[in-house]
């Protein structure tokens, strides 16, 4: 591998760049982030346009289309407002983006931008195309996750116009005990009872914030932070709350069922759901958090599985 | 027509009861209020739902829906989160919607939020049923109407769950300065320069507010409160507006075009527009301030035609 390479260009990707895209969806329209064949998935839409606007080469060679590596995998469902994700891709392609020299030149960032936005489905806005530093990866020098999941529980309260992503429930929800259940959560556990049980994979997790409030309008928002979450973790634990919102369960019972490790809390739908924003270290620690994390995945076969 | 009715029913309604409806709509599937034949109006489907529930009567019956006397006819595409409306149903239909004496009776308007909820589509919300005060005509006793305006004027900060709800414009608007244009036209004015026009109808209104400002995601809102408004207005005065903040045009530029009564100004797209809330004066004035708005409207043929 060259040690002198182009400045665009992460080491360990001789001739590549890395091209970080942050991205927004509306979940509503997508069998979730994962490709999967004969669905509408974000990364098979995605990927299908980036492949098209970096590599404007003969049909043929957008069979191949470029990988995207990814913060959060979203369930069928679940929206992202704050989603990252990578590609790496031919330096001298990245360049040729720019235009011909000598005539109109704009930086390669701008022109992805502008022509990603062109091909895009009107769910799918990708916020930002920028160069990523040395040693970034999106999903593995990720040092947080923060999901936002948004209940209405007064039904003639709803805006038509969020219905989107808005869960309704019937019956009026006890904020001050859902927050107050919800804090007893609260650092590094075994949250196995509010995950589905995958074979070989840890479900330690380290629950940096767990909080209720209600927005001017009164619809309920949780905001849930980690540094990982496994699969519907997050509904699970909203679930968990509702449970105590609702009255049917103590505000202690969520903490019990953490201890106990049994499954059985109810997981909320999708569409209430929404990844907002992917915490990374500083630049200088991005590599050193990415061969961490591939570390300590290896030991435990610890994965990222959708949220 | 009796002096002693039913404490339910206004006076001039005997054997009627006036029940106001607070309504929500996401207006991106409806052809507009106005019932028109053919097309999917909010007018239509509402009235429907209204006769369905109050009426349950054999098909037959149905066939003279229930009239609805609205706040602000809102065009096609516009949305509502704060619109009102009202209904004279027979006072006997009125009460039996509690159930059937010595069962389980619950007050009719719980009964008719829920009935209703349980008709309507996903995109129309009854926020409440009232039975309306002595007096109340939802178009004729308001006093103002209170409109917003979402425009994101950063394509790449789209949030994609907004936008069927938010115009998108090329090029950043320059707040301040549509700020300092829109206060130039507030107070009492001929408005003709911003409305669509129409033979006889007068275009005098009474602007009372209209700002803007950028919320926490740096969407641009306009807040546009007035008396009423005639048709096309609201989105003609962002208009007049958005060409300020873009720079084409000079701050004093809207308060010359309503000086100077000439039509051309662009006309927004309806997606960004909502109707928010309708105002009414204390319950002893609602007759009086109706009696004077129908003397207004008679002696200038004036009316209020779509938003």
């Amino acid at each position: 591998m060259p040690q002198n390479e182009p400045a665009t260009s992460p080491p360990g990707h001789g001739g590549l760049v890395r091209v970080r895209l942050d991205v927004g969806y509306d979940g509503t329209g997508f069998s979730g982030w994962a490709a999967q064949p004969g669905r509408r998935t974000v990364e098979g839409v995605l990927s299908e346009a980036v492949t098209q606007v970096i590599r404007p080469g003969p049909p043929g060679d957008a069979d191949r289309p470029v990988r995207l590596t990814v913060a959060g995998r979203t369930d069928a469902g679940v929206h992202a407002r704050g989603q990252v994700t990578h590609a790496d891709v031919e330096t001298r392609l990245w360049l040729a983006l720019s235009g011909t020299p000598g005539r109109q030149q704009r930086a390669p960032e701008r022109a992805a931008l502008a022509r990603l936005r062109a091909v895009l489905p009107d769910d799918l806005v990708v916020h930002r195309v920028s160069v990523a530093p040395n040693g970034f990866d999106a999903r593995f020098s990720a040092i947080s996750r923060r999901y936002l999941y948004r209940i209405c529980d007064a039904p003639e309260a709803l805006d038509p116009l969020r219905r989107w992503d808005t869960v309704v429930v019937r019956r009026r929800l006890d904020a001050a005990a859902m927050s107050a259940a919800s804090q007893m959560l609260l650092g590094l556990g075994d949250f196995a009872a509010f995950c589905k049980r995958r074979q070989g994979a840890t479900t330690v997790r380290h629950l940096l914030d767990y909080s209720w409030r209600r927005d001017d309008d009164g619809v309920l928002l949780a905001s849930i932070t980690a540094d990982a979450f496994c699969h519907s973790m997050v509904r699970s634990l909203v679930g968990a709350a509702v449970a105590v919102g609702e009255g049917r369960r103590a505000v202690g019972w969520p903490a019990e069922v953490l201890a106990g490790g049994q499954r059985g809390v109810q997981v909320m739908p999708a569409r209430g759901l929404s990844l907002e924003q992917v915490g990374y270290p500083p630049e200088d620690q991005l590599g050193a958090r990415a061969q961490r994390s591939r570390s300590l995945r290896r030991l435990t076969s610890r994965v990222d599985p959708p949220a």
